[in-house]
């Protein structure tokens, strides 16, 4: 169905959709008339919740209150800008974070320390010097090794493919190894992205230049992670625009050489920093030791100011808790925030809290997360196969009608999610109709001019509903 | 209807619509099966024309000819690039086409020298210094002066229309004046972009920054011209993004000071310089002297390729004589192509070409223009007020079903071609489905990738034919 995937879990996702291509579909109620569990228990008390979820739904969206997300969101990413993994301004911003939690009245307010990598962008810039002069709109990637402060310069050899890399291995040598695959999705073509490097290296390439990942360019590189590979040379990773990809390659198709100019201060600090995850909570009256997670990440990349990836899905999850504490609803679960960090190097934040809170996980009912857009919402994605839990997201999700967001996709997809479901949890992703989500992803252009006051009504409208509704259910979803 | 206009003549354009709310409709054929003069004489003539019609658009869109209006734009803008009026890159443009109209078989190919300002773009940065360090991506205005040397440094007066700027005029002196205008259509907003600069200086702004006029950017700032009054001190007139136009407006609303530094090195030289248009023809073979008249520019501003602004709309129109002279036809009228220099500097070339050739202007049966981009084409625009001509030109689009591109639009809209119209010729301008033409009009982002090369086949075979219909039928259009 859908083809896209999240920040930075491409391995995971393209194994799954590979493994299981029935991963992902939309769920339409059927077999729930005759699940009794469902019928006899289960939907009785969806019912009852009805009324408070269209409390939820009429404040969120009240004249009072509608634009606060938005509002709340723009103070802080105006404020603080691109908040990248391992700066200070990452970590002010978290103490901000931690104050407007305590001020907005969360139970246990506080950030996990996590050891982050530093990597910093310095000054970098490219240019074509052959067959004419041409600055080149670049944006180096996550990880990667500038010039040693040197000029590179070298002709390039473009490659649609892992396999034309492979057929022109004898001319690699000493050159510029371009990416310019043909884009089909984030899922699909990110591993040029993540391992074009290394691949290039081997065959004695001297840089990598990757096209950007995105269907849709004015001239905009988009940043993202890469990896090295062991034992090989780690030479600069650079993404370039799509425009710039289409040249190179009409270039090739008529033979012209192009050489190149590469110049840049990017680089990897041998100490490692603390960040943290911010974590506050509800607390269950009933249950509390059960948790319903919602979640999204607090760090971004060093370009645009990380409003839509993810500075909205960390907001739309921290203030499901606050609307459920201002229309003074009591849930018998611990529904907990987390702002996760150091998501965009690798996940960072989620594994450390995973492994911090291992021993808990099997008191977790689902693990939420929003990381692919706030925009008009559809509805949730959830990844459990049992057939009741479903039944019982679908239920609720009808509560949604109001604001036209009815649809439970079952799917596995998810970003920093994906590690609670590696170790047996839940997950569940924000759906909404995100066509443009990878326009601006990774780019100057994520900024709250991608975000909208009403659409982000909506999802916080959803997300409260969901995670309170599956707080309160005493029949906790089944794995 | 529409409500776009065309590069630079927003002036003319804004008033045409305001005086004339009906000026652009669709014509449907109403009227014709009474005309007896369209009836008995000119519609058998176009039946006639049919079969050679058919032939071109067979001929461009076969499987060896179709892709070569792109394939030779392409090899155009990625040999020369940006093409600014002043510079010698422009120039040895002109000699390239030149050369190649010649090799294309055109009669009187041939330059005419035209006196062009020359404008030049040096460093440009802009930050953000307070409330937090940010650089902004912008773009100085043509014909806008640099900042002598030095760096400005001021605090922001952020206004959302005129009457605002007039009614915060206390607060402007020694200020930078931001116009973040809602935008509605380029035709409408224009304005601000034109003359903002010298309306700030009026109340005594150092420098102006102007939203850039486009409905969707991914940070991207658009260029373009602006003019100073006269006695008004020129103060820097710069393109900002819709980001950091939304964002000078969130800190404003916030009551936020915010404090910028602009250097520039933009300046205008003293000395003119020399371009041309550039001219070719088919010769008519029984009416010599009338001319049907296709073109487009070959300046561009000095970003992107000017692809799509205006290559291929230039390329379209000499392409037009080329697949004439290809297919052996032997029109009537004389087919002219120009490709007009110095339009982004105040359609400098075709006021020259109107100054030189007046006398003649009585036997211009029509000018076309395509500067509007070409994608998916709907037809043609027509200014001409008498019906029979109205009936003529929508029974010719009648023959394009087969690219399903029959839309008579009546319309004065025009950009060059807009100096024909003031001297009573009427105008042309090729329609297509241009919804994001003005996504990447005067930014990086306007280069062969915005251009799809089945569009421009049948953008090319729309425009041959129509072109070559109008040099055919013996009963010309009437004005």
């Amino acid at each position: 169905m859908r083809s896209y995937f999240f920040c930075i879990i491409w391995v995971v996702a393209v194994a799954a959709t590979d493994s299981n291509p029935d991963a992902t579909s939309i769920f339409n109620g059927e077999g729930c008339a005759n699940d009794q569990l469902f019928q006899t228990r289960i939907r009785p008390q969806i019912q009852q919740l009805a009324s408070n979820v269209q409390r939820i739904i009429d404040h969120v969206m009240s004249a009072n209150e509608s634009g606060r997300t938005y509002r709340q969101l723009a103070e802080f990413v105006d404020r603080f800008g691109s908040r990248l993994t391992g700066t200070k301004n990452l970590e002010d911003s978290i103490d901000y974070m931690i104050d407007l939690l305590k001020q907005e009245g969360h139970d246990n307010v506080h950030g996990e320390p996590v050891q982050v990598p530093k990597w910093t962008r310095g000054n970098e810039w490219a240019r074509m010097i052959k067959p004419r002069d041409k600055k080149l709109n670049i944006l180096g990637l996550g990880y990667s090794e500038g010039t040693n402060g040197q000029t590179i310069e070298a002709p390039i050899v473009v490659v649609r493919n892992f396999t034309e890399l492979e057929q022109k291995a004898g001319l690699i040598p000493g050159k510029i190894v371009v990416y310019n695959f043909k884009y089909e999705s984030y899922g699909k073509q990110a591993i040029y992205r993540h391992s074009g490097a290394s691949r290039a290296a081997k065959f004695g390439a001297v840089a990598a230049m990757i096209r950007s990942l995105t269907p849709f360019s004015i001239d905009s590189p988009h940043t993202g992670m890469q990896s090295y590979d062991v034992n090989v040379t780690k030479i600069p990773a650079i993404s370039i625009t799509t425009e710039d990809a289409d040249l190179f390659q009409r270039f090739s198709d008529r033979n012209e050489e192009v050489i190149v100019q590469i110049y840049s201060e990017n680089h990897n600090e041998k100490d490692k920093g603390i960040s943290r995850n911010t974590v506050s909570d509800v607390r269950g009256e009933k249950y509390p030791n059960e948790i319903v997670l919602v979640s999204g990440h607090i760090d971004s990349w060093d370009v645009g100011q990380g409003a839509s990836d993810d500075g909205a899905g960390a907001f739309i999850s921290w203030r499901a808790l606050s609307v459920i504490k201002k229309l003074g609803l009591r849930p018998k679960r611990t529904l907990r925030s987390v702002l996760w960090t150091g998501e965009e190097f690798g996940l960072i934040g989620v594994y450390d809290y995973i492994k911090k809170h291992r021993n808990e996980l099997k008191d977790y009912v689902i693990a939420m997360e929003s990381d692919i857009g706030t925009f008009t919402p559809r509805g949730i994605t959830y990844s459990g196969k049992n057939s009741t839990s479903q039944c019982t997201l679908w239920e609720i999700l009808q509560l949604m009608h109001p604001i036209n967001a009815t649809t439970l996709t079952i799917s596995t997809e998810g970003s920093d999610v994906q590690a609670f479901y590696e170790n047996g949890v839940p997950i569940s992703s924000l759906d909404t109709a995100n066509d443009k989500y990878f326009y601006f992803h990774h780019t100057q252009g994520d900024t709250m001019t991608v975000e909208q006051p009403d659409d982000l009504d909506k999802c916080q409208a959803l997300w409260t509903s969901v995670s309170y509704a599956l707080a309160m259910l005493d029949d906790r979803l089944s794995r």
